[in-house]
């Protein structure tokens, strides 16, 4: 059966990273929000392909192995196919060849129409449709397994207000930012519909997980 | 060495109890956030007066515990002493004939001065001076105990923002209010003056904890 997923990683002030630009594309504060979960031997070996056993073992990493199982296609903002930081309409985003997906990627633009574009084993196709409508395809193309909102944040808390989301996990890092994006906004009673559980990581990051 | 400590019991999105009213004294989401604080067998028998042993014990309790632990003297908000409620110049409050307190208790107000108050074993002090030179005479007052600032929650953040507090530990309820005071805001980099800690109580609750 499959379950629709968010992670985010925030401060505890609530704050995702903010305020992108060229420079820090995926905003001011998220190396200091992301440290202990980059850290990870998983993220370590999946994202920066140190395969040395290099980074983190325990909580933190049995966190980033989940986020990576299991997920049979993706759902981004336009943000983050990188369609902010070009007007060429041939852009290929910024993940470069080998994109890390390695799956269905629907990513929602309110851009001119484009074809799919498939890169190594990562197919994007570009949606300007209801939110609802793109999961359900989202759904189809998962064919039985998760669907991950990746991101980014304004995103991922779009589907979580609109009732889609299954599992959403919060790392809360143990600082406070004072600035970025905030994703609490729009989601009291969150606890109401989801069973939550709360966990420390060696770190001291508090993974807190709604589940329904 | 007298340490100057602050509680605080707020939501996953940052907010402590709002809205104070003749109905809920202590505003309008206190008893959820409270919920898993106020069962512990500490505040059953130090709150409510319940020595049957009634109460959890565990994570939660020995917080309850170190609340009460080597306080000698406190630093209330005037809406605590319950000036909110009362235009009588003679309104002793709403503690009533034995104030738990059991010790000098310091009251900012801007009414007009007024001599101070014994009640039981507490004895209400009231000052409108800055709250640095009031923290001075609750530190002389506490005999080399701690000083607690017990609220409410602006006075309890306007002392953490002011610089003036070692020990601030944070409650953070598994609920998602989206109303109240927010607890966070002019206390970015907090984590750069102090330690921070953190626990899951059997509740789910989060206990964080910011220590120099």
């Amino acid at each position: 059966m499959t379950r629709v997923r968010v992670d985010l990683n925030i401060s505890l002030d609530g704050y995702a990273s903010g305020e992108q630009s060229a420079e820090n594309p995926m905003g001011e504060d998220w190396g200091r929000l992301m440290a202990a979960y980059t850290g990870t031997r998983t993220m370590q070996e999946r994202v920066f392909g140190d395969t040395t056993g290099a980074g983190t073992t325990g909580i933190e990493d049995a966190y980033a192995a989940a986020y990576f199982e299991g997920v049979g296609s993706e759902i981004l903002g336009a943000g983050m196919f990188g369609f902010h930081f070009s007007d060429d309409p041939d852009w290929q985003g910024w993940w470069g060849d080998e994109p890390p997906f390695g799956m269905p990627v629907f990513v929602l633009t309110h851009a001119a129409p484009r074809p799919s574009l498939t890169l190594g084993e990562t197919t994007f196709h570009f949606r300007s449709a209801a939110i609802e409508d793109v999961l359900a395809e989202a759904v189809e193309a998962a064919n039985g397994l998760d669907v991950r909102i990746g991101g980014g944040v304004s995103t991922a808390t779009a589907f979580v207000r609109a009732g889609l989301v299954d599992d959403l996990h919060v790392a809360v890092a143990p600082i406070v930012l004072g600035r970025g994006v905030r994703v609490w906004d729009g989601l009291a009673g969150l606890e109401l519909t989801h069973q939550v559980t709360s966990e420390v990581a060696e770190s001291g990051t508090t993974h807190v997980t709604f589940r329904r």
